[in-house]
């Protein structure tokens, strides 16, 4: 693993500034070859979804056969918004001229000439359902890499549930990916439930594999919360191992290993998933779930595991969104934040990703046709 | 007329990209050398009224004997809206510091030092006031040209009577434009009453004479809508043939003419009226009116004629709006909009438009002073 | 006292237009090297109050001796707002991660590391606190003037009392005291209470002392509005010798003597004081106090002034907020206001803050650390 650079010596917990050019920051552009979650399966119906992604106005609905499909919102004539047409078989039909696209993008009929030509077509996006998630190729056609796409069985296979959520957020992705690999907020802003005192010094142990940041830490002998109804077969004491990595810009994988006192030990595993699509440079989907491997049929555990999540994940949202805005109102330009040693998670994850974007960017910006 | 350049054959029906050097689009500065509605004659009173118009901010009155003026809403001395201030005799008082201008934009006082300085003056409008419209010349004084002022004897002679109406519109002129040449949306947005089946393929005869273009299409043997009480006297089918040109970019005039299949054939005209005034590049004052020859004194068709134009009109702005959100999102430069056949008077419009906006532009924009 | 240049003849009266490179504008950069206005002194206690100032992003609060506080709001480690943190002993503790900081900027503690690095600091502003008023240092910490600051013995020494009020105004701060010096504008916006006829011809005598601009003016024998409590010990008519400067950007000090014609004249004197702190280029806090030296110790006169000064200070601002608005719409960057003589007080202001502000750009912009 690589030393945190910067380091200038006065403390040694102190390792200087972020550098603008070495770490991935606000005016880091967007990075488009990558997977991203557009939506829920089950918010893309045969109703036109709009949203917008990479700052790209997107339509989503699904055929006659459930596939879902992906098209530039703007009809090629005329602009008009596809979302504002309507379904019809496989097709989307524009509401101003009629012009009917099918999924792939290509022109199913111009009404006023009777033909679809070839030349009218819209963007479409690459898309993969999986579980509760649609996936998107946010780059360009020839770059499509299945390869990219995080595969998460714990949604998908038997002896796994979830529960999942949703925020809309007025700030840039990346304050979430560093707020994520951070612990040391945690009495701050979740307060007594989550935010244990363990969790102020912990020091999480780091790695970097290729452009991927990996983070673990394990507490000993920690009390069960007495309200934490998931955790009731559980004999308290327990270890819990939290590992922590960042397969691409679009999601951050949480694992938690819970192991108890009882003579045999039980376990239980909870994947705690967060995918920050970006909508623009300033604004994020926050989409985020909760698997778990144990108490599976149980709607009060479920309740209880979304509201914990909710909670605190809005408890992140609100101090994301707050630092935007001081930042944002900020006209200085010299203000560069200082970082800690506890920011090594951080730290490396900003690291990846300024090269993932210099690389993308030498690659060229992939053409969307 | 010059044939629509620019076919990339592939299919006939289809001819390529609208080209930004060839055709106005939503960047071409707003053409200043025209004559403007900037208001209905009964809105400009003895009340200061405030307007944006071509961007600029102007406040219209009348003067004692009724002349309409109108003048650069901004004090020559300390930028006060003249409008906040009141009318006094034939001059507005600036509510500030209670300099009086005259309706030719002279100083009549400035009353802390008991004299109207010649320097101290404020732009002033020509105006023209023809039946129910207030006109405006947006160019220098130097280049008045009151040829360029459309005649519209239907609103001003005896047998004809007419309704109006008005809608801000949160987009660019040149959408409206394209939409009045364009018959092939009616199916698709206007629905069942103006939307009738023989639009969707109907193809104008269009023409170009100098900067102005032309569109006609004859429509034989078609029914009467049976709720169209205008027309109750005149015996099904009709022939109608509808006439459209644009003479200067802030009006465009239709004429419909309907001829009966009775032994002795009947015949009724309507003027349909668009008066599209640039408030900013991305706002639009939308004036209509529609002009009729019969019927002349009857409350239910005039009530009719005005739902029918006001529901219409109303649709194509809502369209419109729409299309100027998704292009002021967009964050792509090499978008290009796609042409077909059904949009040759909408290309030859922008061509024209795109010459004139050239010509005033190699003239110089004129000095208002 | 110089002679107001740029004198065109024509009418004397008239002066020209305003000069963009001699004076004082909208585009100006704010000063820095001054004391402003920051808040009232029981705005600031032991719960942090967020305010903007010259953009800044600032928050107050007090230590446990009592004394004010000022920092930038933004913790120097990830930009949250200090402000959403809470108070702890002397220290304002970041909401996000822990972070304490002294009043002084300098790191208190980072609890992650349990030590508190030299390196992590935040910008501390100096305050002086003076009666009703916290001044604050907007510029670099080696320019700090004790001696710019206005002293004003009639806000902290018996024998005066004061009232005194606040506005946010959406306007660059110049037109107020533009507004201030100019008492021609009296009729026209303030009525009749405030606008007396004599105002809008009286001609004050204007002086420069450096760059302070001195105003004065005597109305001799004038009447007392019989509605004006505070004077009704005295005996009609008054002289009233109203003496105004400008000692800095930041403060416009205004005196007026009102001398009674009674056998042995009693004199009132009154202290009309407007500080106008830039909050940004486009807006401003505007604080006002009235300190009077007669019948000191009365609620009904107390509530009188407030209501005169809250009237009239409102009008102005109203005014000077619609010219914002025409000044931020018009497109024309010709547009130069014109001036007339009853303006040379406001002129010779412009000028010498356009000196001042050409100065401060010479002697380098200050960097806070």
């Amino acid at each position: 693993m690589a030393q945190v650079a910067g380091k200038v010596g006065e403390e040694q917990n102190m390792v200087g500034k972020k550098s603008a050019s070495q770490m991935a920051d606000r005016s880091t552009p967007l990075m488009r070859n990558h997977w991203y979650v557009a939506a829920w399966a089950e918010e893309v119906t045969r109703t036109p979804l709009r949203r917008r992604i990479l700052s790209d106005d997107i339509v989503f609905y699904r055929t006659e056969d459930g596939r879902a499909a992906a098209l530039h919102n703007r009809c090629a004539h005329r602009s008009f918004p596809l979302s504002n047409g309507v379904i019809k078989g496989d097709r989307i039909v524009c509401g101003y001229h009629g012009i009917e696209f099918n999924a792939d993008g290509s022109c199913g009929l111009v009404p006023s000439i009777q033909s679809a030509p070839r030349a009218m077509r819209v963007t479409s996006y690459p898309l993969v359902e999986q579980g509760p998630f649609i996936w998107i190729w946010m780059g360009g056609p020839e770059a499509v890499d299945h390869g990219k796409l995080t595969r998460q069985p714990w949604f998908t296979e038997a002896g796994w549930t979830h529960v999942k959520g949703y925020f809309h957020m007025k700030a840039n992705y990346l304050g979430l990916h560093e707020n994520l690999l951070d612990l040391s907020h945690f009495p701050f802003v979740h307060g007594a439930m989550v935010g244990k005192p363990e969790h102020a010094e912990a020091r999480p142990k780091v790695s970097v594999e290729g452009d991927v940041v990996h983070s673990s830490v394990l507490h000993k002998d920690i009390a069960l919360a007495p309200e934490y109804q998931a955790a009731a077969s559980l004999v308290s004491p327990v270890d819990r191992l939290s590992e922590q990595y960042v397969p691409s810009p679009a999601i951050h994988v949480g694992k938690a290993i819970l192991t108890d006192s009882s003579p045999t030990p039980q376990t239980h595993i909870r994947y705690i998933i967060h995918c920050p699509t970006p909508e623009t440079q300033t604004s994020t989907h926050y989409f985020w779930a909760i698997a778990r491997d144990h108490v599976l049929d149980n709607a009060k555990v479920d309740a209880e595991s979304h509201a914990i999540g909710a909670k605190a994940f809005n408890e992140d949202k609100e101090v994301l969104e707050e630092i935007e805005e001081v930042i944002a109102r900020d006209e200085r330009t010299d203000f560069r934040e200082r970082i800690i040693s506890t920011d090594e998670g951080a730290i490396q994850l900003l690291r990846a990703f300024a090269r993932m974007a210099k690389n993308e960017d030498v690659e060229g910006r992939s053409s969307r046709s």
